[in-house]
């Protein structure tokens, strides 16, 4: 058995997200969500062609309806003596146009795209023009209220450091397991009309990004006051957050591992 | 009559090009052609609703089938009183996510898109890496075959000043009409795995920034020896030209008026 790691970039636009849908085991509500194809299932199918054989593919981690990825990372386990050169070339010619495996490499039989992996970066995508170009739009959210950039910079430097994150998941998830990250690196930049939030840390809790990302903005249009970050730290009271910003704004940058 | 002054961007992949495509003029040979939208068209008939009358959008050029714009220029003469940023928000509204417009202003009665400009930039982009990512894919031309990039800087250097481009133009047109141009400015620049052809003159022919990155293409890969930029330039024949490089790699950047 050998262990490939795939680095892919799609465009997450009319996906379902990341992870395969098990039509048993999803409710009508989802139903009509189910009609799109995911990253993961999309990318399987090609795989079990090309390898002929079943296999799985192992995100590190899933990414949510509609969102981006410009480095995603996974890994397969496969019997097919394939060279990874040859198999980049044919994934990528069966694949639909909105994803690429931009890398195949051999990994260690102990690689798990999920498990190993150390680091992830975000990237989240505001738009302040009155008009938001066609070749960006899939990719920004499009704010039209002035933004407080000062103001918004000293909320989210409350993030930092290892904290519990759960009044920014989504409610429901992570009912198991500890709802405490590291955040490492978080940083608000402004790219002539664009404002880019690059957030970094060891792992995100679902939707923790866009509602990072959606209290940020309330704040700095002033729909919520300041210190409302670090409230929603203290307290762990979601009802206290913005509004979760669209998945549109958001790609995953590129995940690490040791 | 107000004149009023648009910029426009698009991506131009599911288009037909800038102009209307007038169905009794064309042969059958362009009919598969004709059931694809054109920008100006398509920008006539959301101007005609809103501004409750017939218009005639007229850009400062054509841009052939599957070319983008960054800022296309564009003017329109009507009676309507509707204010300049209410019209923007009113277009935009009603226009396909594919074309934007980024401005309307007011103009002076003696503005004309077309014979007023007085520069034009268009950015020709190679994207060199094995495998082209998603987001940029319509909007590059992939080239897998390595290139010298000295050698095609070298090349292009014979193209700045006043000189006749008709071996760089499309057979059939400007049978009317000089052939000649003014370039000012032409460059080659490397941005990661990407290259981009920027170019800079009073008016472009037919094809000409496509028949020159194209040109310049074959030099950089060794398919065409080096001068032949030059003996194009001397001799006006069409039949050293390389292949004309594929409109998705093409974008109109920007529209000067005096």
């Amino acid at each position: 058995m050998r262990t490939l790691k795939l680095t892919i970039a799609y465009d997450g636009t009319r996906y379902a997200g990341w992870q395969r849908q098990d039509r048993h085991q999803t409710s009508d509500i989802r139903r009509q969500k189910c009609n799109k194809p995911t990253i993961q299932g999309t990318l399987e199918e090609v795989l079990r062609r090309i390898l002929q054989e079943p296999v799985t593919v192992v995100g590190s981690g899933r990414t949510d309806a509609g969102v981006h990825a410009l480095a995603q990372v996974a890994h397969v386990r496969t019997r097919s003596r394939l060279a990874c050169e040859r198999l980049l070339r044919s994934v990528n010619a069966l694949l639909p146009q909105d994803i690429a495996v931009t890398a195949v490499d051999e990994a260690d039989e102990a690689f798990h795209a999920r498990f190993t992996a150390c680091r992830k970066q975000y990237r989240y995508r505001l738009f302040t023009a009155p008009v938001v170009p066609p070749f960006i739009r899939p990719y920004v959210h499009h704010v039209r209220t002035p933004l407080n950039l000062a103001l918004m910079r000293r909320e989210l430097a409350t993030l930092k450091g290892r904290q519990d994150f759960r009044a920014f998941a989504r409610a429901g998830r992570h009912t198991s397991g500890t709802t405490q990250r590291l955040i490492t690196g978080i940083e608000l930049r402004r790219d002539g009309q664009e404002i880019q939030l690059d957030i970094e840390g060891n792992g995100f809790l679902h939707t923790m990004v866009r509602s990072i990302a959606g209290t940020l903005l309330d704040v700095g249009r002033g729909r919520l006051p300041p210190g409302t970050v670090r409230r929603m730290l203290q307290t762990g009271d979601r009802r206290l957050a913005g509004t979760t910003a669209p998945a549109r704004g958001l790609a995953l940058v590129s995940v690490e591992y040791p």
